[in-house]
């Protein structure tokens, strides 16, 4: 399964990719082929759709009826017409005000994929053989930001929420990287969002996958050092309870790192690399050849 | 939004992870609150719920009722009622049997956050301030392995389905990491599948972060060192065209790797590595104190 989707050299874009870029132009292409012969299929009962390099079939949201009888007699149709093409998966985008055809699809065969706030996307696998459709995203990604300032005091905060409510911990600042977000450009945003300081990110000194963290997915933690360009503490109401300067020595003798042998390891090498004992990765902007945009690598020093 | 979802310590939990673990739980307690006075409210019009850390309302999935109508006038009931109650966020999980149910969420103000094959999940925001619940998993994760023998010939296979389909390009071995595997897990798999070599893991070189890659997510691709562990080559006959053992230099001159930055720059620090000048980040299991199981943390040696 995992294998067919990262098929670029060394880099893992999945099929669905090159597709969805260019989806307009798909259906398009796929809209003038249409207008031949259809195999004895009649013409206006096909959805329209285009077709994917691995033999899918990608039905054209712009394109679907309004009401349940329509869409179940064309959707019956399209089946039938493709699955007499060797077609492979079926891919049905079903945007928010679409909902009520939700359940034909699934009655159709039809099972979930992924949703997002405005869309859900649905697959339905023709052949006999099992589905090697790719999967939706997998992992939700994290930064904790260690921001150590020329005193050897530590940017520390106390949660408002969560489990460490109330506990009297304090914590890096931490938080989610968003979908699209450079992971440096989130550890430098949640550390000015939670306490107002301004930051340089620095590197990334190592980082955790757990799993079944969020909705059972998978979980990656990236602990980031950063240097502070300001001092000043504008913390957040909503989310922080306090936060502050705190002595290094204080922070790192609570019994919350010294107790759990990740926790210690994590503020080990964040203390080494701010006495040069340890290196971590640093992000560079770089060109895949396969993006337009650059994205960026993160590497460590060769010596 | 996200500092809301990261509230442990150096850790990235999110607010449903301490929820989801315990649902059973939570929906026990609940019954048994549900019991008592509900303030003026029908209790056999509420939908069965427990409530979260964060004033939010998770429905039972296993006391949804199966018909359309039943289900419209308990879901409003239950929201007016969650409303007077001043609760936040609505969960609803709809298993796929349940699909009979997602216009009626829709009409009642429910959108989409996330699905499965077998499940999709409705939320509504209770408040007039804005959403804080957390997204779904923003990120996929794929591996690169370089696998280099003691003759210094390269693992490199040639693709069947994708972009370099035809192309005639010798690349490492590469693939997605699964939900709930971990990452040093997920290349020794991915070069058993494709190529039948036994490798051990040894290090991860670097990572590139790319956005908009598989359904607009966002995608961490790591770069793998491998050491060999047999050597004879049984190819995958769905995925991989052709697979052999390539001596290093022939491999890096491909112009494939020449032409492109990162292409380049990944090559660069694998053969580092192999000659003593470049070290990565080793997987080191400890644990975090928030999950029964152990989890993995990638760092790199203090010097």
């Amino acid at each position: 399964m995992a294998a067919a989707n990262a098929s670029l050299g060394v880099d893992a874009l999945p099929p669905e990719d090159e597709l969805m870029k260019d989806v307009d132009t798909i259906f398009k292409n796929a809209r003038q082929a249409q207008t031949g012969s259809l195999n004895g299929f009649t013409q206006s009962y096909i959805l329209p759709y285009g077709i994917d390099n691995y033999d899918g079939v990608i039905i054209d949201p712009t394109g679907l009826p309004e009401d349940v009888p329509t869409f179940v007699v064309q959707l019956q149709a399209s089946l039938a017409y493709w699955n007499a093409q060797q077609r492979k998966g079926v891919w049905l985008k079903l945007p928010l005000p679409s909902a009520n055809l939700v359940l034909s699809a699934i009655q159709a065969g039809f099972t979930y994929h992924h949703a997002e706030p405005t869309y859900l996307m649905l697959t339905r696998w023709l052949p006999e053989t099992p589905s090697t459709l790719p999967p939706n995203a997998s992992h939700q990604v994290g930064v904790a930001a260690f921001v150590l300032n020329e005193k050897s005091e530590v940017l520390a905060v106390q949660e408002k929420n969560g489990p460490l409510r109330g506990s009297g911990i304090w914590k890096m600042p931490t938080g989610l990287v968003n979908q699209g977000e450079d992971i440096f450009a989130g550890a430098v945003r949640e550390v000015k969002e939670e306490t107002g300081v301004d930051t340089e990110f620095m590197q990334i000194l190592g980082f955790r996958q757990g799993h079944q963290v969020a909705f059972d997915k998978s979980d990656l933690f990236f602990v980031c050092i950063l240097k502070p360009c300001s001092s000043e503490i504008v913390k957040q109401d909503s989310e922080i309870e306090a936060a502050k300067w705190m002595p290094l020595v204080k922070f790192k003798a609570q019994p919350f790192f010294q107790e759990r042998s990740m926790l210690k390891r994590m503020m080990d090498i964040c203390i080494a690399s701010t006495e040069g004992h340890y290196q971590g990765f640093s992000p560079n902007e770089l060109n895949t050849g396969f993006q337009k945009q650059n994205s960026y690598f993160y590497q460590g020093p060769v010596h």
